[in-house]
């Protein structure tokens, strides 16, 4: 049983894990933004920003660190080498290390891209009464590489990845509803019901994450997953890039709430 | 007298303009995006577009075009040199040239970026039986510089620019709430009444555009304005750099109704 860290602030929750803590970060800080995390040397990162602006719905952009720069609004006095729980070091495209300190790998061409995440509309489905499984199950979110292709950009391209939230057939046009309120955070659906034509063979068998059980009469409802931009770099190979491991994400100072359009 | 061209095709309209054709495109392919324009060198486009992403209301990107590359699906089949009835030039930071064609400026590292246009949420507001002065007193918008700095990003920084549109007190939430379900293209208001806080000493003095009147009672409503980005080239001052002449947009093949949220 993990401790309730819901209503700690972002600032102890990031100090936590630069002490050492390692957690997935689901329902610590609520009310506040969580994001994707995506590092990459200077000389990519106007190919890795032209890709999230070309692929807003799984690359939404919160904010951009400069080269070496290690703070920012989005994590007032903290320090994006060590605020995160645990990180994901790719080389040429590659996983090679999963430290929970990214210090030794800094380097000062290394620019920060924040990127929405879905727990922010969670939240909000959660609010609503609607149900949102692998919370309710106690496991990490079911995300899947799809036969979609992400509109490319330089260098960088890749696939589609989503994640799969289960709801019943009478509260799908809620789902879409309110998660359409949040394009920020990924925004509407982009897929419901017919997993195979997403190329998903086995929904029981998700990519990331963890499978949840679809009752009876669920729909599955696919939204744009935070991970596509970690499964572009795994295709387009840069000799360095750094990302954070799936569900420890970084917890923001923005509340939820800034990212709602009505 | 100009022309009723309201029904024609946006592809019809880019030839026009192609074929010399010069007027403001307002009122032009209605129903389509019209939008801002600006072209940099590759070696700055970074700094512009994350300039652009740390400055979504003014600077809402719906596209970009790769470092050389004159056309794309925003302009299928267009030529982006030839299809904007008029460009302005800039060299360190001052306008230089007012073309209506821009093949000899045209250089292989320019990337040119398609910039949400607030036309699109004016045709919202009229459909709504909300008042747009400008439109019905025939001038261009009133556009001023403020004293709102931009969020900088790398050596391009700048004013805020608004647009102004007058509103009776009973409509300015409607105008808020229509506007703000367009974020892609200005989204909601910045600023509402006391055009002084915004650094305006003159509301009939506009910096760009025309003055329009403002009837009794209604108030001042000041939307972020796609001239920004230009106003940014004039401070920052790269060597080359081109937009479009105010009022002289891009129109796309992309539908207002596209850039809807619920």
């Amino acid at each position: 049983m993990t401790e309730d860290l819901s209503g700690i602030s972002p600032q102890r929750a990031r100090e936590l894990f630069r002490e050492g803590l390692v957690r997935p970060t689901a329902g610590i800080s609520r009310g506040f933004a969580q994001a994707n995390l995506m590092i990459v040397p200077k000389e990519l990162a106007f190919d890795v920003l032209l890709f999230a602006q070309r692929n807003p719905k799984p690359c939404p952009i919160l904010g951009v660190l400069d080269a070496g720069e290690t703070s920012g609004p989005l994590l007032a006095g903290g320090d994006i080498r060590t605020d995160v729980p645990q990180y994901v070091v790719y080389e040429n495209g590659v996983p090679v290390a999963r430290p929970t300190d990214i210090t030794e790998y800094w380097r000062d061409d290394l620019v920060t891209f924040i990127i929405g995440c879905s727990f922010t509309f969670e939240n909000a489905l959660l609010e609503a009464d609607l149900p949102v499984a692998h919370i309710s199950q106690g496991v990490n979110v079911p995300m899947y590489q799809t036969n979609v292709r992400c509109d490319p950009a330089g260098r960088v391209s890749g696939p589609l990845v989503v994640s799969m939230r289960p709801m019943p057939a009478n509260q799908v046009a809620d789902a879409v509803r309110i998660t359409s309120r949040y394009p920020a955070v990924h925004g509407a659906p982009v897929h419901i019901g017919n997993p195979e034509e997403l190329g998903i063979k086995d929904i029981n068998r998700p990519d990331f994450g963890d499978a949840v059980e679809i009752p009876d009469g669920h729909l599955p409802v696919f939204w744009a997953c935070g991970v596509t931009p970690q499964a572009a770099i795994m295709e387009s190979k840069p000799a360095l890039a750094i990302g954070h491991a799936p569900g420890h994400m970084l917890i923001t100072d923005a509340k939820d709430s800034q990212y709602l359009v009505p």
